[in-house]
């Protein structure tokens, strides 16, 4: 613990272009970067050194060291140890929204919203932590006089896997970064967390990284519970992926990326869970029912959900799926002008809205073009950009199957509604899919989401994809290639089962078991007696 | 349904060679296997000619043509037709007992009891399924007034990920093959099943499929719900992992043959989650206090464990790690004694019985042999043997690392409990670990608990590993490469938990709501409302 007070300068807001090893601020080795302004172009000053192998060894050798006694704090120890950082991280609001909209150009309330969002995820996690249920405690008392054999007893619990390697996302610099929803539900469930930060944001990184310190300082957690590295992906984070201290993974980013990890931890002597959250187009279903009733209010509220954050969610809505009809056509009509309206905003970084414009060139032959945003010279800005196309061609083109991160929408016009279910049979896995409907559409309504159960972790209704609430029913999550474990979400109260397993006690000595299986049942938590919950 | 009615013979008893693919028998068109008895050596009647890649891709678009409507049926539908598995098992147990016995070579009283461990397993899931709380139901009610921005009604349950593969285990011809753990806990999911056989006991397969298909048909579930197939794993086995209509793997086997699963698995365009038991030593720690007190009687107990079923458990105790001391001695004598008191036992085929020879021999030079069973001439005999080394020369030697199934113990002497720490610091994931102890060991016995939760998937207390109680608490289990997937268990209720994924409704119309998280509570099940466990 004594290595948690050597932190260095005092204040949250100072930047020293430090990573954060267990306590320690270490200035990295290896090539440096510097965060740039993408609405300006502007390099931001410090220079972030890139760490090495040695400091990702470093790194893992303490959480481990960490880990033996994090992972027997209790649950209410670790509950106020997630409090405090939300505490900190709302202390420094104000130089939170200053460097993290400077890094990313996302405007001053998103951004501000986002800190709230943050500090309410580690909060919802300790609240889980003291409602008890996460232990999925489990008895089954020993029946001694059992014929023809006696029962033991047996006992099960859930414990932390192990520390955990995080990977910050660019689109959300707070809420799917260095204290984000994997960091919080990794370190609830018991892991100490290894980030490796995006070189989009290292000064929002470092900030936040020094509001975990400081929560690990005043709440007496061990030092190596938390650590903040910079580096590249196929180097330091592969190197971090394969080390042998590291037990599981928790990714948000591309699907090349994604994927790029999940096969590292798949070839390690001891193979590891990768929670990688890849790639979405989140189709939309406008129904014949409701393009009647208000086909060009929904247009232009389609619009408002696609250029949200440059269309940087991964909920984006890039896909329209519908029966071709004169209603669609005024839903595309009100879309188009709608996105010609739309005035570009930068976008997270200079590589991504070059892939954009890229993603949208390669759509320009292969769909037709029915509108862009306003023209702008202003630097990494997005220009909006809407297709259209039949379902035959789509199911024809790899091409239009393919994501545009961004605010690019492609709708597809079928010739029936069994066409749209043929088209959504042929779709990968999504984290989200919506449906248009009232209550004419009923009938093809109930038929779509049978299909949309199988292809996405949420289905919402006559609403908007982006914009994912953070709860207990939440799953942000969804089969392959929106996610590398449809078991899962990384939003919300169930993601912490992604970092625990569990583990029988048989014929434990009283004196010997863990409270949360103990006789008498002192954390008064929920548990299963022979499969019946109780709290007795 | 009307296939499901197709079966050929009447009675349960008659074995034809034939797969059973969605209700109808298919007779192979590959290679004819015959099981032998290991007792004997005797081929026994018919031959099972092996399914081709055709056969695997008619079972499984059976499987998901049956899963549209599998899936939704309700849970106590599922209960209904598990718990008719079940009665079908017991009804059959004459001609199962004779028929597993013959290609197992198991003795009567084993066989009988596996029956009934089967015939338990699907109605304790028939039980998970009526109490209803597998369904994971979470409702986060609308906030409509909330503010900034109101929240949608959010609302999630789990449902079945899809067609799984079950790959039916050598030593368990019935509680971990066709009907076994795996296959219950995916059928109560909702997910349909393609059994690959194990060679080993294609007749006893035969006859349980028949139980299987018998009760599709008698409760009216879709023919496609059930398929079973003979064939290789390198042929049939990958193609069958590798079909894009199955969804998930259960495998309990060798780690060659988990891993080989995993990797193709992992290497499809969509990969899938592979639960593969595959390799364990299940070490045991008899404590100084207790072999003080009693280490004659404790070294003769574990020769029981070791011997029973000619050592052929997932769970059998390999290996033995102890401070060196004349009470060790006197264990390590009385074990000994025990050994060699041992008649041998066929073990299940002649490859495991040549395997096992070959495993003891590589341990022959490596270790110091101290005692093997009677000498035997029967076939396929298991000769148990007794193997000592001292911590130091374990370490160093990759070959004692090993596994070797059957009746075969290495007892690690070490020089103090610190190097006990050390030698089980450094051993792979475990399905087991015991810990032999008096109330004089319960310091040491605590802090070896507390590395043997790090290694092994459930930790017992003065008993023996052998023996796998199926109920709530159970966990099978452990870390890689006990399984390839620690956060799970392959015996007991939370088996389930493997084949679901959980989705999200937002704002989903009331008419369209699926019963688990309808208003109301049709199921009466408990439910988490905004995160509090609720039956209202």
């Amino acid at each position: 613990m004594t290595t948690a007070q050597r932190t260095g300068p005092d204040t949250m807001q100072e930047l020293t272009g430090q990573m954060i090893i267990a306590g320690d601020h270490v200035t990295g080795t290896g090539d440096a970067i510097h965060a740039v302004n993408p609405a300006t172009d502007e390099r931001l000053q410090p220079a972030y050194a890139h760490g090495t192998a040695a400091d990702v060894a470093r790194a893992t050798a303490a959480a481990t060291e960490a880990f033996a006694v994090y992972r027997n704090t209790s649950s209410s120890d670790r509950a106020t140890f997630l409090t405090t950082i939300a505490d900190n991280l709302d202390a420094a609001v104000d130089a939170l929204v200053d460097r993290a909209t400077a890094e990313s150009g996302l405007p001053v309330p998103r951004i501000t919203g986002e800190v709230g969002r943050t500090s309410g995820q580690l909060r919802l996690f300790a609240s889980v932590l003291r409602e008890g249920s996460w232990h999925g405690a489990r008895i089954d008392p020993a029946q001694p006089d059992r014929t023809p054999m006696p029962r033991a007893d047996i006992r099960q619990r859930k414990i932390a896997l192990g520390p955990v390697a995080v990977f910050g996302a660019s689109n959300f610099p707070l809420a799917f970064s260095v204290a984000g929803g994997d960091t919080a539900s990794a370190l609830a469930a018991g892991c100490p967390v290894v980030v490796k930060a995006h070189d989009a944001h290292p000064g929002t990184s470092e900030l936040v990284g020094r509001a975990i310190t400081a929560a690990i300082a005043s709440t007496g957690m061990p030092a190596g519970t938390f650590s903040l590295l910079y580096g590249s992906g196929p180097e330091l984070g592969i190197a971090l992926v394969t080390d042998p201290n590291i037990k599981a993974v928790g990714f948000t980013g591309s699907r090349s990326g994604g994927t790029a990890l999940v096969r590292a931890a798949a070839s390690r002597p001891e193979p590891i869970p990768v929670y990688a959250e890849m790639s979405s187009i989140n189709p939309v279903y406008p129904l014949p029912g409701v393009l009647a009733a208000k086909a060009a209010d929904l247009g232009k509220a389609f619009v408002g959900s696609l250029t949200m954050g440059s269309g940087q969610f991964c909920t984006n809505p890039g896909l329209v799926i519908a029966v071709d009809s004169p209603d669609l056509d005024t839903f595309v009509d009100a879309a188009a002008n709608a996105v010609r309206e739309t005035t570009p905003t930068p976008m997270l970084t200079p590589t991504i809205a070059a892939s954009y414009a890229d993603g949208v060139s390669t759509f320009d032959g292969a769909a037709q073009a029915v509108a862009r945003g306003a023209e702008s010279t202003a630097p990494n800005a997005c220009r909006a950009a809407l297709f259209t196309t039949t379902a035959d061609d789509f199911l024809a083109s790899e091409t239009l199957q393919q994501e545009i991160f961004g605010s690019s929408s492609l709708v597809v016009k079928c010739r029936d509604q069994e066409q749209v279910q043929e088209v959504t049979a042929k779709l990968e896995g999504q984290l989200t899919a919506t449906i248009h409907a009232d209550d004419t559409d009923h009938i093809a309504a109930a038929e779509l989401l049978q299909l949309l159960e199988l292809k996405a972790g949420r289905i919402l209704f006559n609403g908007w994809p982006t914009g994912v609430e953070v709860g207990h029913a939440m799953v942000h999550g969804g089969p392959y290639p929106a996610t590398s474990d449809s078991r899962t979400t990384s939003v919300g109260s169930l993601a912490i089962e992604r970092f625990l397993r569990p583990v029988a006690y048989q014929d434990v000595p009283a004196a010997l078991l863990p409270t949360p299986v103990a006789d008498g049942n002192p954390e008064q938590i929920w548990r299963r007696i022979d499969g019946a919950l109780s709290r007795d």
